[in-house]
């Protein structure tokens, strides 16, 4: 059986109590799809899609893609569905579906793997993604920005305030940049998560603030691998975020030195790592 | 200037009250990001990524996504940033954003291309992407499917009791196939909310129950251009969301004669498309 969630410890901040405890948060991993033809070997399986997934059901999601990729019509076309590769020592799962269609389903690969557009970074799995960024030069951040409990606590309202069509429709994400004494310096929106943190990193590059020691981000919505990842190659030490963080992205935040706050609300957030960067 | 949002005629539900108002919706459009060397003719240019984003700030949102992926390091690695591509009709935008790199900087394009990783779907643009759809045999949903407000109205709090991990972490999307009596009878969590649709997907495929003709989809979030495209591929004729759908969703949602709900709340929800499927 698989796992949905994991236990982690977690400092909690309610007022001026603090109190360290256990929470769950869920788990975020990468799944392969790979596409095979029944007629030729496995070790011919291409790779078309990589995902960051929550563990469970991992075939329906394949197929589910594959059905909407209108790659596969019906059940006919399938020979078999398969989780292989190597198990991780972690949550002991398998991150690959090998999917093997029947021979009468026409693949051009070529065509699909053009076909698909892509968001965003990284490798083949979660400990290939935190090489990556070995690879790249990321070291911990070492950056001795702080900010004070009652500031971050504010942040939220003001986030709000900057969100200049939030009110109007409330399909945005935002991203924002705020300074040591909690004032937002920068804002971003976007349908798109993902998008709203590259708009102000963007930014940051071309006012040449980066590496932006000596900021926090701020972001709307929860906090993914992803949105992690971009923190740390942005060199920015403190990501806080209204909802709840991923597995994955806790495991970044700790191996690279970035603040982690999750779940602000009202006089209430979590701190998922290092938390000296967070005074009284 | 671009806009962020546009206006739109809807149906407003409210208890019984109907009322057929004006509402604001986030823009949705495709944003195609292409590298281009300063030492090659601008018609060599590769594209390595698009994105459905909210139009505004494009050129950060692509020296941020270059960024983030270290293929540029710094403001002297760029020689011009340039909005290229035709004009749509619709709201007069460019979607196509070509970043020119010096020579010194050191791009294997083909080693960039494999590096990123797919989500989902379509192809160049909004309108190619629609075409897609009606290329691979998508028609208008013919479906004579309903379901009653009062139904609608109890669904978000069904899901809720079907989530597994919600109550424990917070941190997961959910997607639920309903029927006309409003029963839920599939449920599917991912900490990426088109994740927990295909797995959704996979499984009525798998039991061979596609087209889903006589049953709706729900999703905990917002709708996006790519969740539409699912529903339609399905053969789902309803797709409700708890929060925004975006102007592409509606687009398709109109095109293909999906009735789609957003901002179910309490005793509230509005109606974007083919309201016919809702009864009194």
């Amino acid at each position: 059986m698989y796992k949905l969630n994991t236990k982690i410890s977690i400092e909690k901040i309610s007022g001026s109590n603090i109190v360290t405890s256990e929470d769950h948060v869920v788990i975020e991993e990468p799944l392969e799809i790979q596409l095979c033809s029944s007629t030729v070997d496995s070790s011919a399986a291409k790779s078309i899609s990589i995902t960051m997934r929550t563990p469970g059901h991992d075939q329906d999601l394949a197929v589910g893609f594959l059905f909407g990729e209108s790659i596969i019509q019906n059940e006919d076309d399938i020979k078999s569905i398969d989780l292989v590769g190597e198990t991780d020592t972690k949550y002991g799962l398998q991150n690959i579906v090998r999917v093997t269609i029947e021979p009468s389903v026409i693949l051009d690969i070529e065509k699909l793997t053009r076909h698909f557009y892509t968001t965003s970074s990284c490798g083949v799995c979660g400990k290939t993604s935190i090489q990556a960024l070995e690879n790249n030069g990321c070291k911990p951040n070492q950056s001795k920005f702080s900010i004070s409990q009652s500031k971050i606590i504010a942040l939220p309202k003001k986030l709000q305030e900057e969100q200049m069509t939030f009110n109007k429709t409330g399909g945005l994400h935002a991203a924002a940049i705020f300074n040591s004494d909690g004032e937002i310096v920068l804002v971003r929106e976007d349908v798109g998560r993902h998008n709203a943190v590259d708009k102000v990193i963007g930014s940051l590059f071309k006012s040449k603030k980066l590496p932006a020691n000596e900021f926090g981000i701020i972001v709307s919505g929860r906090t993914s691998f992803e949105l992690m990842q971009k923190t740390i190659v942005a060199g920015i030490p403190m990501l806080v975020a209204i909802s709840a963080p991923s597995s994955l992205a806790i495991d970044l935040a700790q191996t690279y030195d970035i603040t982690l706050i999750g779940f602000l609300r009202g006089e209430k957030f979590n701190i998922y790592s290092k938390k000296e960067r967070v005074g009284c």
